[in-house]
């Protein structure tokens, strides 16, 4: 159930949309208003029947009860200061960024007595990006994580996990360090690695690029898939979670020269072990409910 | 249309299981043999009728007009020097090995006098293996690239390019040494590079297993379905590409390197143009029909 009765969206994009489907997909009286700095976007936006549209950050907060900043991580700071002064006593403050520490240093500051932060990163999205990109089911049963100050409100907690929960989502609270360690693993650096193998594709003379378009196999057609999302949000989360990024790639680069040593050495049960054992973090994650088991591998545009 | 009327399959495993189901569903009279070394293999294999299931290789190929092998890329030599005293005179000996130099160093040298021996690789596969992994549908849209020695003969190319048409897919010849690298580039380092990942957030001690499993948003996840792939068949992979692999591997360190370094010094613009550069190939697989624009990211299971 949502006890807010007025959400206002701030940024328009593939969230922002998303989050506005999932609130009209739950038939309740919630009056949904928005803003995005960009004139076209707002205008999609409004031809969509997104929300109700306005000119400023300002305007769009008035009178809500809930206030969620959808923008990139590096320009939380700028639109938590164009907001704050507009915000309603006892009116809840989060947030959709996938940075969670710097994104309480940024907005922290800006925060007036009597809104209750809680910062929040609902784990889901697709590499599209825009506000015709939204659809109602994007956060059915993702995570979405908490991340709220150790004073937080208890009541102003539960009433935005119940709004997580009435989109679809499971809620979780963690320590905001603790979640930017566990994002850099599990989405910021495997991005990069995409990013960083999409371009070395790009640049080997050897391989045109047609072929390297026919011929991706399994393997590198995730990776584009991957590597195809928004670039401003992921420069803003590489820039964001600088320490926990870096970390988490000295420990890939090790690895790696230790199987690439392996390769060059012709170590076979090397390898072998080091296969076998990640197959079983695979299970897990189908076991959880986070994939499937099924062998589609973009299979299904094939069959059209 | 399929010109062989009797098709032998050496090794049992996800593609040779496929091509069974696939011959099948052409509907032509087609008999088909297999064998496979562990008589488990062989049993299950029975069990799911998707052969005439022989004791030995030997006795699998007899009088076969095609014969595929469809075994990891290490065990090729030995299975092509079992079967080779017993391949009928004109008969066509192919495979179905991801690596091709290999491959046709291994298996060359065994093959008599009178038989055609042209090496393929369909480049299609899941995650998962064994003789009940397979399905008909497997081989549609996707490429079946040969690697055939310069003095080929002509009719025994355009029966195994008809065979793997029939079969649902779309054929290309290449040199086996470019096919090495453009595989290496489009497969192989983007698997190795998979499976490292996952291991890293195997060894992280800060973040538990069942963290990285649930919070799996959809980089790391898709990661895990690649290096849940079998560790037999790739072990092989790695240590008979070993050259592309390694030089591919060495460019890819490269980028990583310049992107980290990005990230450290804070330079938001490199990293933006880089992630810019990677959406473009993206673009591209999608327009070649090769995945779909579909923003599922495995979304289909939480629907369930």
């Amino acid at each position: 159930m949502i006890r807010y009765r007025h959400v206002a969206l701030i940024g328009l994009g593939l969230i922002a949309s998303s989050i506005a489907h999932a609130i009209r997909r739950t038939g309740e009286p919630v009056r949904i208003t928005g803003y995005a700095r960009t004139a076209g976007t707002r205008a999609e936006a409004a031809r969509l029947g997104i929300a109700e549209i306005r000119d400023s950050a300002a305007e769009a907060v008035a009178g809500a009860d809930l206030v969620i900043l959808c923008v990139p991580v590096g320009a939380m700071g700028d639109v938590a200061e164009a907001v704050a002064p507009h915000l309603a006593p006892g009116a809840t403050l989060s947030d959709v960024g996938s940075v969670k520490g710097a994104v309480i240093a940024a907005v922290g500051p800006h925060v007036p007595e009597g809104v209750h932060f809680i910062p929040g990163h609902p784990l889901a999205g697709t590499e599209h990006s825009g506000p015709g990109a939204g659809f109602a089911s994007l956060f059915d049963n993702r995570w979405c994580l908490l991340t709220p100050p150790p004073d937080v409100d208890p009541a102003a907690l539960a009433d935005l996990s119940a709004f997580w929960t009435a989109l679809g989502a499971r809620v979780d609270v963690m320590e905001p360090d603790h979640h930017d360690t566990v994002l850099a693993v599990t989405s910021h650096v495997p991005h990069l690695i995409a990013y960083t193998m999409v371009g070395v594709a790009e640049h080997l003379r050897r391989v045109t690029e047609q072929e390297v378009i026919n011929y991706s196999a399994a393997g590198f057609r995730d990776f584009t898939r991957i590597a195809a999302s928004d670039p401003t949000m992921w420069r803003d989360v590489f820039l964001a979670n600088k320490e926990a990024t870096l970390d988490v790639l000295g420990r890939f680069t090790e690895e790696l020269f230790a199987l690439q040593r392996a390769i060059r050495l012709g170590d076979g049960p090397h390898l072998h072990d080091y296969f076998t054992r990640t197959r079983a973090i695979r299970r897990g994650i189908i076991e959880a409910g986070q994939d499937t088991a099924a062998p589609d591998f973009g299979r299904a545009a094939a069959k059209d």
